[in-house]
């Protein structure tokens, strides 16, 4: 077998079989295939596509090239969430104690990456002494015990995918439905999961930024956890503005904590009310959605989703107190707001502009050397089809060096588009796909 | 500017300026851009092609990467044929003097080659004492004095595009028209040529196999050639048998002297009056292709053409002498014919397994290291549309050393097809694209 001609039948648009894939696969993690001829290959597959058949072969070979975390010794079915990626993002930590409350096993490992603000991971350090760094023993314990974890990915999860997709990304050959599919399930199938929720953000914000496409690759995902024997559902849900409202590390601590006592933004609440029935159907525990979301929305009323936050966090060795006073979070020194300069109904946000603001006062990192400031980030005041009149505050920014803040404000004014007519707010979950 | 940018504008269809081309170029050349874009931007050109003007500019950056051969020394109009390639192909050893002979400049820089049987190059030195490394003023002086020379390429060619070239060949993007056309066109402007006649082969035995593939490859160069003001002219000829009937180095010299006689096989005869008249015309030596082709065939019978042979042999320190002694070439110390096993008349003749088994002989190199054998080589008897009977020689195998004999004479046997039917020759000239 030669790479020569993989590339060369996928560029005459055939289908490649499992055997072929795997000689690629194998072949360019240890060194035999180099990168010329993986980015040809790649560039062919823009082109031409995969068949369902191809795109699950290629993600169980991607997710077999490093660990496979065996998440066996956890009893029941666990249900893992990915989303796509958005600006304040702060689904999972609100939906891993809510899942929880309602019975099911959550067993989350998740990332720092790099971004507007850190991942899940930096979020949940800023609760004092809160520890993500549990050896796998302790993790399941955890979750056996408490029925939730979060912790940080360890291990040599794949690898092919880290070294493809750091090739795509600098050969213009990252748009690629199937290979974005496969990078994404592979990492879910090596992480152990049983079942998986996946929410697919579209919008100006989301890396979909058109349905169409956001749907074609949810359809492909979906294909290829089914082609693997996983029970899987894809939501395809709004990213037009940022969801909720805080946008920054200890901000959206605070925001998710709010959210479990039942005051958070109804953006937010929707959506884990909506992903958390979808992960409570899945693990098998209420087949009819719309009981799922009742129980969920009682136990954010009732105190228990709250509680298993505590839990959680009092587990991992943090200050459960946190959860009743917000103030033992990482605070800014200064907060200050961001005005209309004229009056009207919002008509846009564009998410990604709100997330640079928040990374200007240096909530996120730009490359894997930068330091986060935990405290710092924004409020939004204001959300698509409010009104405004002029001097209300759009947004409060929270900040502790000054120096950057005209940029940071310029960022997140430009960010608001107002007009005159009245304006409508978008749907929040489009589609679900099964 | 980015390599990525420029990738992606490809990738999306779009038309590259000639700055981001040169960007492109230089910066591959110079070791900036590596060879993973390179590739992907390659792949990105097979899909979505480029326009007269990127493909023009292309030819221009690769041509210009290396020395541009000034060939103002020589007066007149200097007119440079180029042929695709294809088995047997005896024409440049018999164009050049009879296009001299006629009176136009013939300044040749020739290769050597990889392949079926040795370039030009390796041919004219099975000539006793032909000096093909002249300087390049002893080489102008030639033409000047005698109106043809033929030396082996010297200096540094268009590293662009071997660069570019040896990584499309492990990459599965070589057939990309674009890429071939400005490949070939680099190399004739980096030859300093006033005018190009190219021979694009079509047929089993070209690169380019069917007729339309081949039309567009003339049409693309031809562009190319308009674009940047030279005056060219694309033939599309045959190559669904070998041109001629010798295939080996001095078996293809003999078989161009006995041409130059007047005696040479009728498609090669043709061929080279056809090409000749092009040469002249584009030299504005007779604007009448007839006029031209008449005073070619009159040159090939009243001895002139084969004099200009043997004075640019002379003027080379050759022995001249071969011209009317063919025994003082390389001759291969025996012969073996191989017979038809069945009746019938010729529909096809295999080129490609006439090329390989000259080669098996040693007429050819496999690799840069491989040594050319040569006297040795084969002679077809028979072509395409001959009647057989059982028994008839099909060739006769011209071979030093018996150990491939037999692969060699079986890969000859299998390159014929003989049927029944009657068959028909193929037309020799298909089109000329101008």
């Amino acid at each position: 077998m030669r790479a020569y001609d993989i590339i060369y039948k996928k560029r005459e648009g055939q289908k490649l079989t499992k055997d072929e894939l795997e000689f690629l696969i194998k072949g360019y993690v240890e060194g035999d295939i180099p990168d010329y001829q993986m980015s040809a290959w790649a560039m062919a597959v823009y082109f031409q596509g995969m068949d369902a058949e191809e795109t699950a072969d290629l993600t169980m070979l991607m997710a077999e090239s490093g660990d496979m975390i065996d998440l066996s010794p956890i009893k029941g079915i666990k249900v893992d969430k990915h989303s796509t990626g958005g600006v304040g993002d702060t689904t999972t930590l609100v939906l891993a104690p809510l899942a929880a409350s309602a019975g099911i096993p959550v067993a989350k490992m998740s990332g720092r990456g790099l971004g507007h603000t850190g991942g899940t991971i930096d979020k949940l350090e800023s609760i004092p002494n809160f520890n993500t760094s549990l050896s796998r023993d302790k993790f399941f314990d955890n979750v056996n015990q408490h029925g939730v974890s979060v912790m940080g990915q360890t291990g040599n999860l794949t690898p092919a995918d880290k070294k493809l997709y750091a090739l795509r990304d600098v050969t213009a050959t990252v748009e690629s439905i199937p290979l974005i599919a496969s990078s994404i399930m592979s990492k879910k199938l090596a992480g152990g999961a049983d079942a998986i929720v996946l929410d697919v953000k579209t919008g100006n914000g989301a890396f979909m930024k058109d349905f169409d496409s956001a749907k074609k690759l949810a359809e492909a995902m979906v294909a290829i956890g089914k082609n693997l024997g996983r029970n899987i559902a894809a939501y395809i849900t709004d990213m037009n503005q940022p969801l909720g409202n805080a946008v920054g590390n200890a901000l959206e601590v605070k925001e998710a904590i709010q959210t479990l006592k039942g005051q958070g933004p109804e953006d937010l609440t929707e959506l884990c009310v909506e992903l958390g029935a979808a992960m409570l159907q899945l693990a098998g525990e209420f087949e009819d959605l719309e009981k799922g979301k009742e129980v969920l929305r009682e136990n954010l009323k009732n105190g228990k989703a709250l509680a298993k936050f505590a839990e959680m966090i009092r587990a991992q060795g943090g200050n459960a107190e946190v959860v009743e006073d917000l103030s033992l979070l990482p605070t800014a020194a200064d907060t200050v707001e961001v005005k209309a300069e004229k009056a009207g109904y919002i008509s846009e946000i564009k998410a990604l502009d709100v997330g640079l603001a928040a990374m200007i006062l240096g909530a996120g990192r730009e490359n894997k050397e930068s330091k986060i400031d935990l405290a710092v980030g924004l409020e939004l005041k204001k959300k698509k089809a409010d009104r405004v009149e002029v001097g209300d505050a759009l947004a409060l920014l929270h900040y502790n060096e000054s120096k950057n803040l005209e940029e940071a404000k310029a960022k997140l004014l430009s960010a608001f588009t107002i007009t005159e007519a009245k304006t409508k707010k978008n749907k929040l979950l489009y589609e679900i796909i099964k």
